[in-house]
């Protein structure tokens, strides 16, 4: 099957398997007490340039948890954009690593938010009122849930907006790869440089087999995390193999590679498809996700020739490119449409 | 350095790994809808000969603590045995998955509980009392945290002093393999046959990455599960490379090979120390680990040669053996004393 | 100051002090195990038609998250109308007690749901989709947070859209009386027959001190909630004192005699209010609270004549009337702004 | 019945009734900002002679579990000792407050821990580790469940190896006054002077209906301790009601004088007891509670003339009076007693 489900139906980068293979042999202390995790956060170091709190871990809802539980009380609200995926996704992981602190979900065009949204929920969220859930954090996703990108100066301006109100920032980097290689900026400037106070990196869909990090860029606030994640189960005896797909995929600027990849064949892919007769874009494609309204007899020839992808009622389908998605699938998918529409 | 701390400072067998690399290319369903998933149950369902529900996690707390939040209610008690690990190594993530459950750590020699000490337990613990936690899971440990192995028979009376008081039975097999190939009787008969509910049966100590799986021998105790292991950040997206491990460890009985191997690393260590003046055996030699009071000579003597090992104050040492120590390695060991014996 | 701002603000009905005078001497035994408790008990049978299950508590939040802690799993959802006061002002206590459920806000005029949104939002939620709350509970507020009732047949077509999706249904009945005694219909037809399965009955802001009531309707869904109870410190030792208010104020009808009154003097204030130039109802005044748009100037002049209310900056007032709200507190409330018109 | 059960069994003080009257009319602003619960902040300023910051609930167990989440992380542990009511009797309420963490029972004679059972604790909790849960409250009871008392000196001492430690100090005092009355000390010497973090003040077992103090000394712990109570449903709405009750109880010293009579009844009873041939004290007098070695017979007599109290199996039987026992009643039990050996 031709599956642009997700990128999580990608195997793994060859890079970080060898790099598994040559970890696989010897002993080494666990628990991350490790040459691995060590080299992970010292590549993290430098990639963001400045001090960084490292914790991999396996999954992507796990670090985004991780992360929250670590920045809002259980009497805390998260403010998030409606569609993100800790909302929606996640059967309520944050609600269970935070002890019951409240998502508020709040509209954006796009995927995204926008400061005046997070200034007039709180202004209206009874602050100091204890009958109220206090607005703790503000959670970002880069790439957004609709394939978009905040650039730095979105981000500093809702980072401000938070911060003025006493609200940590945390971002959903499961698809933070696909942002920097778009955006082309220093991954410092869509991160602490624009305010942002933890990052939960996402390698998985980038390449790893299962692997994300949480990157913390003021440590003081890691100091607890390492037993909220032992409690949760989170953290891994033998992390070495978790953090070896890390350093690998960090390495020599794999993690950016691949994702440019990715992102190059979801151009690939919006400009075939919007050249076809019928075929409008739901969102900018920044990243490696396409919303497109596919007419149904587009949709019915892919299905019928196995490709994977999602398609809502209202016409919307959704194509997620991976870091080693082929060129020729998507010409491949492109051919089809383009012989529908010349027999049309 | 020759490294008996644990055997989760081994590394990962090479049949594992092989699997894992063959696993790394292609698409394939997320979330376990994948056909190494499919493979893992087969393949348990054969093993222990009975209908199986299977769920592969990546950490033996997460195992743990996810299957007793299925068995008890937040305002239960789980009695386990006063050294299990759940109780003194989880940094309470059983409270934590379960809404915060009492564990009630009990006496019993060599690691073992017996079936008088659950019945005086549960008998003054104020069953129906609304002030009182209510007796709800008793968790075994097979291999127990002492290295010793309960018989089947044994496994039954516990069960039946248990089930008696309507408590539901868990069983830590994060060694069960070496409990399987230590009484060289069927899987079953250390777990349902004997009336064991759910088992934690792990991987990673036997030579897998990170791998293990929960499982259930009656299917219907399991229906919320899925909702409880995504929640805590469990379900991992590409689960093909979880199963993957399980799959080629499980196979051909590699596991069972693996932790003989373990075991009689083992027996060679014990026969070894066991014939040198002064050393004696704290607990028996039945799975891969030994207790050992170890003359502080001799311990100094391995730790100068930079072999790894844990020290009490008390005098006692333990040694753990892996899936992959080298029989040179563990006769290198036994040398050094018996040279120092020979000086002596 | 003559205070509309919230009928807890009003201290308690003269019967139910006597009652607890007469309570004080002798000894009982503790946590409900006296013969006030019992009679509670046999009053709401007698009121409501059929066995209930009896837990009294001493406030409207901890009734409202014990119910709802019974009827979802921690990975359930909510659903209520946006506006509801366990979503808006009980600071997230709804997921401390039930381990991190979500409450999912739907809109509804005048602060009544209605079917359809419950069956659509159903629709989309994702029901059996590990990664996505499950809707689990229905909950609904009677008298509502806007001061208006469903009727009978509304809450019916409710329920059975709540149940034909396996969703339970709570009722908030913080002014559960109110609502009887506007539609003058059985306490049984506003609850269990038109399908409700669980109720928490306010007595507090009715003319007690501090009690409430979870009344189940099905006393099998009862079976755990005593723990509960316990566990969140709900469980009162000399509970005599919280059952001798409920006694008192059962019987013979005073509750609904005092919630009457407290609707009566609703309409009065708002047949005053709307006879003015420039008022307008929000919301229909079907219980005690009403809804007004009030030009600036009656605001104004109420405050500096020391009444109390709430404004909000849209010009909203709300006012809210007790048991024990004097005629004539309304009526001087209303001279006031009659003879600011009669001025203008 | 003549009830001995507990002084949980006792009505209230005609006192604390009396102020209740006073409080039912008029209106008051609810949830604490009221006169009444100011007042009872002033008057445990001037009882305890410092700052304090102070929080009424309606029970012992909800103050208990709110104090000790406000100390103590969801990987914390709490000392205590093995026969605490946190421990034993609150079906695991610390436990869901706090999030899950843990609760440890150490031994002690007399119901009294001493500074050496928690320095060696400590000494072997893996402070640090992450696998371990850390050690973060001492809890000390105060008078204890065997109805002893701590000394200033002894508590100093406690406090201290926690303090040393990193620990914060919890205390239960639900019979606080008993153990004020009886060492004629000053509350601060018991409390702050010796390094107390926070109190839990029981009123109710002294008179009260319902009504509990969280007494924080160093008010900056408390900052969050308002939502936490909201949280867990109990900021109660008609406070006045709760802290009228306090408000009574704590003035002129009425709390000490009722405490110092269940104290001389105690004695009393204690005096009358150990006369007889055969009855032993198993724990010195030191509040209103007596556990006493009685034979079979003395029992049995007892318990056919109606007199209440506990038995265990072991032949022991507790005795506890109240505020308000009788000294006639006393008397009455002695009486047969007396009898009875006269006849022998």
């Amino acid at each position: 099957m031709h599956d642009f489900r997700s990128d999580n139906v990608a195997g793994a980068a060859p890079q970080v398997m060898t790099a598994l293979a040559a970890a696989a042999s010897g002993t080494a202390s666990p628990y991350g007490n490790d040459p691995w995790t060590a080299r992970v956060t010292e590549r993290l170091r430098a990639i963001f340039e400045t001090e960084v709190a490292v914790f991999p871990v396996a999954t992507g809802t796990a670090a985004n948890s991780l992360a929250l539980s670590a920045l809002t009380p259980p009497f805390g609200a998260v403010l998030c954009h409606h569609e993100a995926h800790i909302t929606t996704d996640e059967c309520g992981a944050p609600e269970f690593f935070t002890g019951g602190a409240k998502l508020v979900p709040l509209p954006g065009d796009h995927g995204k938010l926008v400061p005046e949204t997070v200034t007039a929920h709180v202004a209206r969220a009874g602050v100091g009122v204890v009958h109220r859930v206090q607005p703790a954090v503000l959670s970002l996703t880069q790439a957004t849930e609709a394939g978009t990108v905040y650039s730095p100066a979105e981000l500093a301006a809702l980072v401000e907006a938070a911060h003025a109100n006493g609200m940590a920032v945390h971002m959903d980097g499961a698809r933070f790869a696909n942002a920097v290689a778009r955006l082309g900026c220093a991954p410092a400037d869509l991160t602490w440089r624009a305010g942002v106070d933890v990052l939960t990196l996402g390698g998985t869909k980038g390449g790893c087999l299962a692997a994300e990090a949480v990157v913390f860029f003021n440590p003081a606030m890691a100091e607890d995390f390492g037993y909220g994640r032992k409690r949760a189960g989170h953290l891994v005896s033998k992390m070495r193999f978790l953090s070896a797909q890390l350093d690998a995929w960090l390495a020599d600027g794999l993690w950016l590679r691949l994702a440019a990849h990715a992102n190059a064949m979801a151009d690939r892919l919006a400009a075939g498809l919007t050249a076809l007769p019928g075929v409008t874009l739901a969102h900018p494609v920044e990243a490696n996700e396409l919303f497109v309204g596919l007419p149904a007899a587009y949709a019915e020839a892919l299905e019928a020739a196995g490709y994977g992808f999602y398609r809502w009622d209202d016409g919307t389908a959704r194509f997620v490119t991976a870091f080693d998605t082929p060129a020729a699938v998507v010409d491949g998918l492109l051919d089809i449409l383009q012989g529908l529409k010349e027999k049309a």
